[in-house]
């Protein structure tokens, strides 16, 4: 993650000692500040209520939690239960946790464990970047929903690393970030991470996505996702299905960016993913602003599913798959 | 328009003497207040910056801001240029300007015409929720889009006529309201009036709607439009092409309810409406509040096409018609 007025480039979150930190999401852009968790109370909290997202920032948070853990000598289970009960939806929190739960068992050290995981997260999402950016012609003007930068992912990115890989070799690419209510990742965080990087851009509101893609002005999109089911389906924000819809609509290709940690190969129909409902104030309210009457009421799910057949591509460290191929990875990917 | 807290029924816009008196729309549901344009630039500032929204509404007033212009004896081509300067998407500003015109040019008096403009788009509003009524089934679980209520057209609503209509009736329905962003009309407008008539409702992100259409949730959608060209295809709030395609992706009825004065029988090509592009401030500020860096950028179209196919009727004062029967009502009806 670059960082505004120095050159400091951190990682969406870290350790030090047996504290986990993390640039606090939930301020930006407004203020930079860093979040420090002592408990896995804390940690839990932090992934709850978002000062940590993204399926796999999730993930290395809920690692280094389990790392935290073992360090002050707490029991695996509880933490693991606690780190497990945060946000039912996003793949990664539940690898990370099965995985340093695993790894404990046959007594490993969690701390040095969440490092390489969090290592290998970042060298994972730059081959993303590298696979993704084979995908992008020069002069594309690609649309992307939420945020699936490098403050999702820890850097780099998903949906972002083919496009900063793109920018970076000079293909003069355009991009589209759709605000994505309610939370507006898009408007806080992908256009700040853009503007970090000098990608040329336009935040647009989400209905405004259709009528750009109607109008040609929109090559290709990619988003990230939260969990991918063995049909090669993906659960991701809410609106990413509106989207797709609208991609196929218009003949746009549709493209979602993750690391192999995020596909879920249990899972086999896309019914089965939970979806995460939240608070009614998030839609009623915007950032601490009430716009609705009092007494009104709102539905809010956090995430909805994208069936396979409107995906192109999943774009995985390992290459870029059909959504049917997906399937055929579990003998060899699964057993990470 | 019900208003809060008295018995008052108030219409969403209209004259006392020769001023031009309105419910100031920017600042509901917060604040109720009236809004008293005494010239002609008034008249069009109230257009322009919205104070008065909604097609239907857009007509009455500027058939109010004519008639105020002769009854203070200024020239009715300088009014009614201004007039016609201030939103360009929206068909019965025109329409109600070029009415006027022609009936002060035979000598009429334009603060009866008006005041009858006014009267009759309240009962075509009446009569469109009457035939709208039909279509809404038991139970039905209905979406709209932005604010096509009474506030959008003085009295009734177009899209949300029907919905009041078989809410009387008891017919038991229940209303998903996309906030449409960037303005927020169905946060603050729609979901103010639907509590105002004690109508079951949720307000959703423009994010969800896709959601819920995928999960059976809703049964059918309805909106206005601000202009319905010969061919059937209605131009109306961004977005609304969005609902349109996944409706008929999800095989859900998708109704545009519009007074006849909206309809533009010179249009035979929707890609010739002119689609108003507002500030990029509305995009990167939310009601005042600044979420996105300073520096980014934003784009910020209004209003968006649903070309004819994605439409299942259109439900006017006169009846419903699919798409392809508008063009042969212009005999019938496109000489009011």
């Amino acid at each position: 993650v670059k960082t505004e007025g120095s050159i400091q480039d951190l990682p969406a979150v870290w350790m030090e000692g047996s504290d986990v930190v993390m640039i606090e999401q939930r301020k930006l852009p407004g203020v930079f500040e860093l979040l420090r968790a002592t408990t896995t109370d804390e940690v839990a909290l932090s992934i709850r209520d978002m000062a940590v997202r993204g399926a796999p920032s999730i993930g290395a948070t809920a690692a280094y939690g389990m790392a935290q853990a073992q360090m002050l000598g707490e029991d695996l289970d509880t933490a693991a239960e606690k780190l497990k009960a945060t946000r039912p939806t996003a793949f990664d929190l539940f690898y990370a946790v099965d995985l340093m739960q695993k790894l404990a068992r046959t007594g490993g050290d969690l701390a040095e464990a969440s490092r390489s995981y969090a290592d290998n997260l970042t060298a994972r999402c730059r081959r993303i970047g590298e696979h993704g950016e084979k995908l992008i012609r020069d002069g594309a003007r690609i649309l992307t929903h939420c945020n699936a930068g490098a403050l999702a992912t820890l850097d780099h990115g998903t949906a972002l690393a083919p496009i900063r890989e793109a920018h970076a070799r000079g293909k003069g690419i355009f991009v589209f970030a759709d605000e994505t209510r309610p939370r507006m990742q898009g408007a806080r965080l992908t256009v700040w991470e853009l503007m970090q990087e000098d990608i040329p851009h336009a935040l647009i509101a989400d209905n405004a996505a259709g009528h750009f893609m109607q109008r040609g002005e929109i090559d290709m999109v990619i988003t990230g996702a939260d969990r991918v089911t063995l049909a090669g389906d993906a659960a991701n924000k809410i609106g990413t299905y509106e989207k797709a819809v609208l991609a196929r609509e218009n003949a746009i290709p549709f493209y979602v960016a993750v690391p192999v940690s995020t596909i879920d190969f249990s899972m086999e129909d896309w019914r089965d993913i939970p979806i995460e409902e939240r608070g009614e104030d998030e839609v009623l309210s915007v950032w601490g602003k009430r716009l609705s009457p009092e007494g009104a009421r709102a539905r809010n799910p956090a995430f909805d599913v994208t069936p396979a057949k409107y995906i192109t591509g999943i774009i995985t460290e390992e290459g870029v798959f059909k959504p049917e191929e997906i399937g055929g990875l579990k003998d060899r990917l699964g057993t990470l």
